[in-house]
């Protein structure tokens, strides 16, 4: 999205909402009075992880896809997220009947390809470069018709993502603040526009892991990162923020908070001790920033997403093996 | 409860359903087509799991404890369960504001232990022999006026037992059959109630463990079982079906699969894959009961109540260590 391309708007959000409606579930809104104890605060937690294809992410996908008119649509839509955008788009692209194209770098989490491979979707394998998947991307383009649904900076993806949101404070209208993690900043920014648009006194807390802290830098510089080797447990949360994510968040004042990722692992834990839910890392680093900043959020009412859930039962971070 | 004490009926479901309303949650109905296209039926899981103190118990305890009048409750109640059915009483005794007696035998689950405290029950430790929590119950009973809760055969807690029925019928309406564990058989029971009173149609079948399968033992020979040393997984299915959970059964002409535990470990993954619920091997095994006999549950609509989730994730069971 070039840099004068309009930013998503509040009715987008609202648009975005009314279109994935028939399709993605209103995830609960879950409260566990012991962890309001140990944080000190009240907590409303979104659980995105119970979201179709286990993550918020199906939201922006699905409006992305059911935005475009039949002829558009014919050719199918491609992406080059081997992760939960990917199996997002793949369930969006089923449910409209047309073909959905996904470029897989080598050494993709093998479970994740085949969620994308059940929901229908024709995978290509490429090198694990940003240009090898550029190239691939450029090249099923050309030859199927396919439009990209960039996994963050696309506008109707920003504004699906927004409605997770939405919902959050239909549930629990009266927040103070609300918690989400950050990566790419598909999330932070649909967020972000959410609340300028129907809660402008509830602030925005953006949970960053310390090893890929680029939206933290960004913001502090005025100007974005464009260059960061990340080393966090939070395997969504690695890209580096996009463009338009940059801007919406800078208009709008968000704040970042770096995390460390043994805090995100204990968080973790928390959640699947009190909600027996089990959460991804790059989930679980909201409840850890409010874990880790008490009096910032002492006796406030924090809304926290739960963005996502795709954890592999073999691979938990916490036990030895 | 001795054998010609009045079973509860279904208006004591009802009433429980609504005397319990204020404090219980109405937990999710959930779904998964990749469940349904691997069960070759389509499945609604009743969340139990997530229900307060961890699992359904909290239903038929929070009956009990509410039924009780002032002059009755000022005592307290008291009872030997040091696992799900204690820490749910310990919970209903903290809301009503009565003393709760938690009779917990050497050897009970440390962290269970610690739930139940946290909720400010009075823990009495004695010896692993029933004959030693009796006493120490029938003491503290005499010395505190306490009332003893018993976890499955008390007519209160079956009734209350009975609504997560009540509410999985009200959200998936057009059932063939609902599939739950059965240990002691207070969900068993409670269920069977339900489902007569208001889905006669409704088939109810009944997973238990093959290491602890006294209850099919039971209904085959129309005699309750006595002896038996279970070996199973399932920590909350170890116990002998009680006495009026038996005649509540019988009458109601329920069926028992027996299940052996690698289906129920395998089971517990499943859930933890598609629903990312960490339920016990208690629960899961309602769901490895329709996984083990596709033939009998196939192309009908099952509902199946994930009873509980209280499991130490340091000690998965499919995880080697």
């Amino acid at each position: 999205m070039p840099a004068d391309t309009p930013l998503p708007q509040f009715d987008d959000v609202l648009d975005a909402a009314a279109r994935i409606a028939p399709h993605a579930r209103a995830t609960p809104v879950l409260h566990a009075a012991a962890l309001d104890a140990l944080a000190g605060c009240g907590l409303a937690f979104k659980a995105e992880c119970l979201q179709r294809a286990g993550a918020f992410k199906f939201r922006g996908a699905c409006n992305a896809v059911f935005s475009l008119d039949d002829d558009a649509a014919a050719g199918g839509v491609v992406t080059h997220s081997s992760g939960n955008h990917g199996a997002a788009l793949a369930t969006a692209a089923r449910l409209r009947g047309i073909p959905c194209h996904v470029v897989a770098p080598e050494g993709a989490v093998r479970s994740k390809l085949a969620l994308i491979a059940a929901q229908g979707a024709i995978l290509h394998r490429c090198e694990a470069t940003i240009a090898a998947r550029e190239a691939v991307c450029a090249q099923v383009q050309q030859a199927s018709g396919a439009l990209l649904v960039h996994p963050y900076t696309h506008p109707r993806v920003i504004a699906g993502q927004g409605t997770a949101a939405l919902e959050l404070l239909g549930e629990a209208a009266d927040l103070d603040v609300v918690v989400v993690p950050v990566g790419g900043g598909g999330l932070a920014s649909g967020t972000a526009i959410a609340l300028a648009g129907c809660a402008p006194h509830v602030e925005l807390v953006l949970a960053e892991p310390a090893g890929a802290a680029d939206t933290l830098q960004s913001l502090q510089r005025g100007e974005r990162v464009r260059e960061l080797v990340p080393e966090t447990v939070c395997d969504g949360l690695r890209g580096l923020l996009g463009e338009p994510n940059f801007r919406i968040l800078r208009d709008h004042g968000a704040q970042v908070l770096a995390i460390d990722d043994d805090a995100t692992v204990a968080a973790m834990r928390l959640v699947l001790e009190h909600f027996k839910l089990l959460v991804e890392p790059s989930s679980a680093i909201a409840l850890a920033a409010v874990l880790a900043h008490p009096r910032r959020f002492a006796g406030r009412r924090v809304g926290i997403i739960l963005s996502g859930g795709n954890v592999d039962p073999d691979r938990l971070p916490w036990v030895d093996r």
